[in-house]
């Protein structure tokens, strides 16, 4: 288990994994949204084969294991959508997969995972901070690779692949790339991706109110954790913690803050998806679209919004479709 | 009012379509889903700007009016997503447009009209018969272009453009373009354009129960007509009371038989396009879906499948999400 230590993740790393990336994904479309007469450039990363952006990171990551660490195996810690990034990936790479899962992570990330053909071992998310060891136990007794959801440098520059990706596609439609990204942000492996894909625009990741670590992180200037009675939150997606230390020198270098959602906000933003752009996005990966909604910050006539992902039960989605007022 | 009789579409004029469309609309994605172990290619055209291909047939008849014709605006006819393709490009070049809704379209579409700009003159439908003498009198009255929402050369070759895209699309990721092509139909002005676009692919129109006339006039080989009685659909984009000549000119030539699914078929492929794909696809939109989960024809390595449109209200969509057992 003992790993040589973790290298800084860069732009050329994630100009790597762009190319590794579009070699076997088509690039998912970046649509274009009009609130109050601008136009907003939303990256449908839910139209991933796996429903999220979680797919690129696990694919870098995977594909840069040798032989040896192939046939050991690789395992994983996800409410869902690394876990079906890291199943498929290793399916088609034909790496054996186990992934630890929180036991009330939507059913249909579940289903997702283990037909992707992951072995996958449930936690009780109370018990949250017990999930590493769980896996970690996993990893000493097969020798296998532990694949960090966020915190790891391949992981990192796999997901900014989508930065490289919109900024190429908003260059090609308007002849200039973003000068803003906001990103839904969960352990912050997909905005630092996307702070280093995008060297010239500035980044604001947001989170789901009471799981505002990366937030108060920025602000503190340190690594915060999330209080242990955290509410509940809809963005399962998004429930880390804290971010890791990789990440955070990412983050605290090119993020001079971050904002907070509400679930009435990002209900409101699932439903503007819906409507107005025919996408399914679970209530995290509407996080991003939910705070330039609700006007949490000046968006620019470059703005790029994060779509992260769309990986939730058609009840719960059914819910949000009709309110109760 | 009087025009030049109808040229005969080609595959030269879609070719010519699909390139005015590529130069003002990225292609749409063609996503891979997995059925029973089969890879089933998804054209999502739910996913242009007007959430329905429509707005292909309607740029590409409209930008070859002249300046004269451009001047005294265009009228149509259309429960709502031509409606609305027509109020996007019309809003483009600067014409002004006139479009005959039925007063139960879908919310959305109506909204979603007006918003673009076009003028809307509602009828009922149960009287629909008279919808193209009201637009003909409109048409009288301004000296307007009718622009008819599918029995129309550059109609049926801008709606042939998605063809050119997706064989395009599936040659780049597999190798080879689709032996089969399944689409809804409502007038044909989508199947036509798919069938003169991939003259190698059989093409196969699905149409909803009671609204099968395509179906029906493949078999007697003349055109039949939906039956005054016809039951309500779900499917409003699909209701057309008969095919165009034009339009049958090219179906009776390349499509053996055409399709028919039910009201449950179509919603289990709504909740699959949901669930597999994260995409709001409209009752009409899923009917080339419905009838492949529905084994009603067998699928080839390389089938292609329209997802034609994405307009549905939020109300309706959450009850198929959420059907009563």
């Amino acid at each position: 288990m003992t790993r040589t230590p973790l290298r800084t993740p860069t732009h050329d790393g994630v100009l790597e994994a762009a190319r590794a990336v579009a070699a076997i994904l088509p690039a998912t479309p970046l649509l274009a949204l009009e609130i109050e007469g601008r136009t907003i450039w939303c990256k449908a990363e839910c139209l991933q084969p796996i429903g999220a952006f979680k797919i690129r990171g696990a694919w870098h990551r995977l594909s840069a294991l040798d032989a040896d660490e192939r046939a050991r195996g690789v395992v994983g810690v996800s409410s869902g959508n690394h876990a079906q990034g890291l199943a498929w990936a290793a399916r088609r790479l034909g790496i054996a997969a186990t992934i630890v899962m929180p036991v009330d992570a939507p059913a249909v990330k579940l289903a997702n995972t283990r037909a992707l053909g992951a072995e996958v071992v449930l936690y009780d998310r109370p018990g949250g901070v017990n999930r590493d060891a769980v896996a970690q136990a996993l990893c000493a007794d097969k020798g296998a690779t532990l694949v960090h959801p966020f915190g790891d440098p391949w992981v990192i520059e796999g997901q900014g692949s989508a930065g490289i990706e919109l900024a190429r596609q908003m260059e090609h439609m308007t002849g200039s790339g973003p000068d803003l990204v906001v990103s839904p942000c969960g352990g912050g492996g997909l905005t630092a991706g996307l702070a280093l894909a995008c060297p010239d625009a500035a980044i604001v990741p947001v989170e789901p109110e009471g799981w505002d670590d990366v937030c108060r992180s920025l602000a503190a200037g340190a690594i915060q954790t999330v209080a242990p009675d955290a509410p509940p939150t809809a963005c399962d997606a998004l429930q880390t913690p804290a971010t890791h230390p990789i990440n955070f020198a990412v983050l605290a270098a090119r993020c001079p803050f971050g904002l907070v959602v509400t679930p009435r906000e990002v209900a409101a933003a699932q439903r503007l998806a819906f409507e107005k752009l025919r996408l399914v996005v679970e209530p995290g990966g509407a996080a991003a679209l939910a705070a330039v909604l609700a006007g949490k910050l000046e968006v620019t006539a470059r703005t790029a919004v994060i779509l992260s992902g769309g990986n939730t039960d058609a009840a719960a989605f059914a819910k949000v479709l009709t309110p109760v007022r």
